[in-house]
C-alpha cells in the first residue's frame, strides 16, 4: 500500500477548523471562574475569607505546572526512545495536547463547571484537561509511529470527548474517587489505545523493524521523559485531592509506591535477562507503573507500606508484561503496542481501580474519623445511606464502564481512523520521522561517515 | 579578517572585573526586604497578618522557580539547535544570564526598591531580575553563533541598564500595566538584538553557513527548551500579577494563547511547505509567540477567548514570518537574525503591546466592578483623573517609547561590540563551538570530517 | 582480574531482599503525620488554624518538588557526561535513589520523627530523606563508572545509616544549623565517596582511559543535570528552614552566591587554559559551588554581599581543584574521583561549615532582633545558657565529626565494597555501559549502518 503522505492540505486545515471552532465555542460558552475573576476582592469579604491566599490558584497551581511538565515533556521525551521518530515524538505529542486541553476544557467544562449557560474556569480546569489529555498521550503510545498527525487530532477529537463521558458517568453518576485518574485516564486510555492499535494491525509492520529500536542518545532522551514523569507523580496523583490532608497523604502515598516499584522493576529486568542485564524499556517504563497502580487509592488511607506493597507488585508485573505480554498480544492478538502502554498503563491501571476499591470498601470512621470519612468520600452526595462497602462497589464498576467504553469507542475510532485518507504511512515507513518532517540533510550522511573515509583512525 | 580569539586575559578580566564591582555595590546597597528579615515575626504581628503564609515568598516562589528555570534551561536549550554550537548556547546564556541578574538587582532595585539609601530585595525581585536577563536572552539570540563572552558581558551590562531604565518609564512614569512583559521584554529586547545585529552585520557569513544548520540531535536539544518555555510561560506572565485574581486569570489566559498558537504553526508549518512537512524551526518557536503577545494583557480581562484569538494569530504571524521575513532581513536589511528573535519576540511583542492598549481601553466597572478596577489598574496612582481610553493611550506609548530605546540603544552597543578587541571570531569560523570551548578529541574528527574530506560534497 | 559481572541473581536478590525488608519495616513503623491524616479537619479546629492552607503541605510541596527533580533529573544527567555511561549514570542513580529515600525515612524517622512507636511522614521527611540520598548521589560520583549496582545498593544502605547518625549528632546532640547540608550532604557524601573510592583504588584504571572522556552530546546531556541543579538549588537550602523569613532568605543567599559562582568558574577555566578556552567540566559542576557552600549560612543573616563573596571564592577554589587538585588526588593519594566530587561538595561543604560557624558566632539581637534571634537557633533548646559565640563553636565542631564519621565510615564501607563478590567490572572495562546494560546493537556500528555499507569495518 502506498498512501499519500503529503499532508500540505489536511493538516492544515484540520489544526485550522479545529482551532477556528475552539475560538468560537469558548467566545460563547468559557468565562472566568470567580476566583479568576477581578470581582474576587468583593468575593472574598462575601465568602468571609481571610486573605488572597485562600484562592484555589495557590493550592493547586504547583501542582498543575507539575501535571503540565508530564504531558508535554514527560509523555513527550518518554517516546523519544525510537531512533528516528524523535521529532514525531515530541511534535505531535505537543500538538495533540495543545488541541486536546482545550477541547477538554469544554467537554470536561459543559459536564462539571456549567453555571448559567457559562463554563466557568479555574486552575482546576487546567489541571483536568491535561489530565484528559494524558489518556489520550497513553493511547498514542501504542500507535506511535504508525498514525499521521491528522489521525491524532482525529483520535484526540473523539477520544476527549469519550472521556469525559465516561469521567462523568464515574465521577458524577457512580460517586467514584478516581483522583489520579488509574480508571478514567489510565485504564481508558491504554484500553481505548490499544483497541486503536488492533483495528489499524498492520501485517507487515516488519518492514520498518530496523527503525523499530532505539540507538544509544534516543534512549537517554527517553529517560529525561521517565524522570520527569517519576518524579511529578505524586502532583499527579494529589492535583485534584481535596485540600490539606488529602492532597498531602496522596503525595507521600504516590512517592512511597513509585520507590518500591522502582526496585522490582530493576530486579525483574535483570532476572529475565539471559546475562542478568538490564533493559532500557523496562527502566524507562515498568519504574512508572507503581504511580499508575495508586492513582485511585493516593488519597484514601492506603497507608504508606500499602503503597509500596501496591509499587512493589507492579513492578514486578509491569516488567513480566513487557518481556511475555507485548509479544504475545502482537503474534496472537494482533495488537501492536509499540510503547507497551498495555504494562504501563493497562494492567498497572486496573489494579490501581481494585485497590482504590478494595481501600474504599475499608474504610471507616475509626480509620478517618466521622468527619474525616464524610470528608474524604462526600458522602452528602449519598443521603445518608452511604456504606464503605457500597462504595467498593461502586468503584469496581467504574473499572468496568471505563474498560467498555475504551473497547466500544475504540472500535468506532478505530474503523474512522483506518480510512486511507488521512495520510498514514505505508507499512515499511513506519516509525520514520522524515515521512512528515523536514530532517536536516546531513544527518542522512551523517552518522555513517566515519565509516566511509578509511583514510581516518577510528575514534579511540 | 582574522582576529585573535583567544580569551585568555580577556574573559576573566571581564567576568572578575564585575563580579567585584557586583560584590562592592551588593555590599553598600543590597539588603533584606522584610519578608525575607528576621524581623519578620515581629512584623507579621504590627502589620496583623494572620499566619506565616502571607510572607510573600509563598504567593510567588513557585512561579519565580519556573521563570527560573525559562530563562536558563528554556532559553539555554531553545538555542542549542545548532550542530555545532551547544556548549556556547547553553554556556554562554548561563554566564550572560549569572552576571544579568546580578546587575538587573542592583538597577531595578535602585529604581523600584530603594528605601532610605538601601536596595531591600526579596522574592519579587528575583523575578523581575530574571524577567530584565530574559530580554538579553532574546537579544542574544539575534547574534547567536557570532558574539565572543567578552562581547556578551558588555551587552549584558548596558542592555540591562538600559531596559531598567525603559521599564521605569514605562511602569513608573506612564503608569503602563506589562506584567508579562509584551513591551519591557520582548518587544525591547528582540528590537534591541536585531539593532545591534544589524551593526554586526557580517558580510561573509555565508562561509561558515555550513554549520548555521542543525543535525537530528540537536534539534532534539532544543525542544526541552521549547517546551519548557511552553510549559512556564503562565507563569511567565502571572509572576508580578497582584495576588489572587490577577496572578490567577494571567494563568488561564496565557495557558489558552499558548495552546492555540501550537495549532496554528502547525497549520502553517505543514501549508508553506512544498510537500506539506513540518519543519522544526516553527515548532520550537513559532508556537511560543501566544504566549509573547499575551504579556501584557494576560492579567486583563481579555477573556479566554481572547486570548485563543490572539495565540491563532500569533502562530500564523510567528510562522509566516520565519518563512518570507527572516529572508527578507536578511538579504535586503542586512539583518542576520540568528534564531529568527523578529518572528517570536519581535512582531508578537508589540502585538502584545497592541493587544494590551486596546483591553485596557476597554475596562470599565462593569466589567470589573468597582474595587476591581481600581485594584487592577492601580488607580490611585493617577489621583483620580484616569480613564480606560488614557491608559490605553499610555499603553501605546509604552510601545514606541520601547522601541526608540531599543533602536538608540542598539546601535550604540552595537558600535562598541564592533571594536575588534572582543575576541569575535572570524566569518568562517562562526557557529563553532571550538574557537572558544575545549571540545571532545574524538568529536574533532568527527564533525570536521566535511572540511577535511575534500572527496565528499560540503553539507547543504 | 576477570570478575563474573553478571547480575542475574545478586541484582535481582539484592532488590527484592531489601525491598521487602523496607514493606516490612515501614508495616511495623511508618504511619502519616497529622497534618496528612483524615482527622487533620478536627486537628485544624482544635489547633485554632484559620484554613487549610495552614497545612505544612502548603509551606514545603513546591520545595519538595524541586529537590526531588535536584536529585534524580540533577544529580543523574550531571554524570551523564562520559560517553558510554549514560544508562548507568542515570539508571544507576535512580535505583540507589528509589531505595535510599524509602531507607531514610525510616532512618530519619527513627531518630527524629518517632512518636509512641510510629514514625509520623508528612512532607518534611520526603524532603529530608531526598536530602539524605543527596549525600548518597554525591558519593557514588567518586566511582562512578567503576562499582556495579549491587555495590551502590550496599553502599547506600551504609551510607543512609551513618547519614542518619551524623545527621542526628549535629542536629540534635550538638544543636548545629545546617538547613541546606553543607555539612551533613555535601561533606559528609564527599569525604565518604573519596575514602570509598581510596579503599576501591583501581591501578589499571588507565586500561578504560579512552572511554574516561565525553563525547559532544554527552557534554549537553549533562548540561540538564547541571542547569537543573543550578536552578533550584535555592529550594535545596530553603526547604527545611523555619516558615517565613528564613525560607525566604534561603532562597535568595543561594540565588546570590551561585550567581556570582558561575563568573568567577568561567574566569578561572579560561585563565587556566593556555589558549583561553572554556572546559565544560568546570562549568558543569564548580558553578555549582556555591550553592553548597552557603547550605549551612543560607538562612542566617549572611547578607546578599556575603553570599556573592561565597560563591566567588568558591567558583575560584572549585576551578582550581579540578585543575590541580584531582590529578594530584590520583596521582599521590590514590583516589580515582571520576566526578570530582571533592572539587563541587568536598572542599565548599568544608567552607560552607566555616561559613556557617562564622556566620553564626556573629548573630546578635541587634541583627535579628531578639524574637528573630531565639527562631532563628532554636533558643529554648539550649535553656537559656545560649550565645552566638558557643553555637559557633558547635558549628565548627559539626564539621569535624562530620569528618570522622565519612572516614570512619567510609573505610568499613570500601573494605566491604572490595570483596570480589559483587559483580564489579574489571579495569579494562570500567566507564562501559554494556557491562550491565542491553545496549542498542546497531549503536556498536553506529547509527546507518545497517543500510549503508557491509564493506566498511564497525567502529571500536
Amino acid at each position: 500500500m502506498a498512501w499519500n503522505t503529503n499532508l500540505r492540505w489536511r493538516l492544515p486545515l484540520a489544526c485550522l477548523l479545529l482551532q477556528v471552532a475552539m475560538v468560537v465555542l469558548f467566545g460563547v460558552f468559557v468565562r472566568y471562574q470567580p476566583d479568576a475573576d477581578p470581582h474576587w476582592a468583593e468575593d472574598l469579604k462575601r465568602r468571609n475569607l481571610s486573605s488572597d491566599l485562600d484562592n484555589e490558584f495557590y493550592y493547586r497551581y504547583p501542582s498543575f505546572q507539575d501535571v503540565h511538565v508530564m504531558i508535554f515533556v514527560g509523555f513527550g521525551f518518554l517516546m523519544t526512545f525510537l531512533q528516528r521518530y524523535g521529532y514525531s515524538s515530541v511534535g505531535f505529542n505537543f500538538l495533540l495536547a495543545a488541541f486536546g486541553i482545550q477541547w477538554a476544557l469544554l467537554m470536561q467544562g459543559w459536564f462539571h463547571s456549567f453555571h448559567d449557560g457559562y463554563i466557568l474556569v479555574g486552575v482546576e480546569n487546567l489541571i483536568n484537561a491535561d489530565f484528559c489529555v494524558g489518556s489520550v498521550c497513553v493511547a498514542f503510545g501504542a500507535s506511535l509511529g504508525k498514525v499521521s498527525p491528522v489521525q491524532l487530532l482525529i483520535m484526540t477529537l473523539f477520544q476527549v470527548t469519550l472521556f469525559s463521558v465516561n469521567e462523568f458517568i464515574l465521577l458524577s453518576l457512580l460517586e467514584v474517587k478516581d483522583a489520579g485518574g488509574s480508571m478514567t485516564i489510565h485504564t481508558f486510555g491504554a484500553y481505548f489505545g490499544l483497541t486503536v492499535a488492533w483495528i489499524l494491525y498492520r501485517p507487515n509492520l516488519y518492514q520498518s523493524k530496523q527503525r523499530q529500536s532505539p540507538v544509544y542518545h534516543s534512549d537517554l532522551f527517553a529517560m529525561i521523559g521517565t524522570l520527569f514523569l517519576w518524579m511529578y507523580w505524586p502532583s499527579f496523583n494529589s492535583a485534584v485531592s481535596s485540600h490539606g490532608d488529602a492532597q498531602h497523604r496522596a503525595a507521600i502515598n504516590t512517592y512511597c509506591s513509585l520507590a518500591a516499584c522502582v526496585l522490582t522493576a530493576v530486579a525483574l529486568s535483570s532476572a529475565l535477562h539471559k546475562k542478568g542485564k538490564l533493559d532500557m524499556v523496562h527502566i524507562q517504563n515498568a519504574t512508572l507503573a507503581g504511580g499508575v497502580a495508586v492513582g485511585t487509592a493516593a488519597e484514601m488511607m492506603l497507608m504508606p507500606y500499602g503503597s509500596l506493597i501496591v509499587g512493589f507488585i507492579c513492578g514486578i508485573v509491569s516488567t513480566l508484561g513487557f518481556v511475555y505480554l507485548t509479544p504475545f498480544l502482537e503474534s496472537h492478538l494482533r495488537i501492536q503496542d509499540t510503547c507497551g502502554i498495555h504494562n504501563l498503563h493497562g494492567i498497572p491501571g486496573i489494579i490501581g481501580g481494585i485497590v482504590g476499591a478494595v481501600t474504599a470498601a475499608c474504610a471507616n470512621s475509626e480509620i478517618y474519623g466521622q468527619e474525616g470519612l464524610a470528608h474524604a468520600f462526600n458522602m452528602e452526595g449519598f443521603n445518608g445511606n452511604w456504606s464503605p462497602s457500597l462504595q467498593g462497589c461502586f468503584q469496581a464498576a467504574g473499572i468496568f464502564v471505563s474498560l467498555a467504553m475504551a473497547l466500544v469507542g475504540g472500535v468506532i475510532v478505530g474503523v474512522i481512523l483506518k480510512l486511507p485518507i488521512w495520510g498514514q504511512a505505508a507499512d515499511e515507513n513506519c516509525f520514520e520521522d522524515a515521512i512528515y518532517w523536514e530532517v536536516p540533510e546531513e544527518e542522512k550522511n551523517h552518522a555513517s561517515h566515519p565509516e566511509d573515509s578509511t583514510l581516518k583512525p577510528p575514534e579511540p
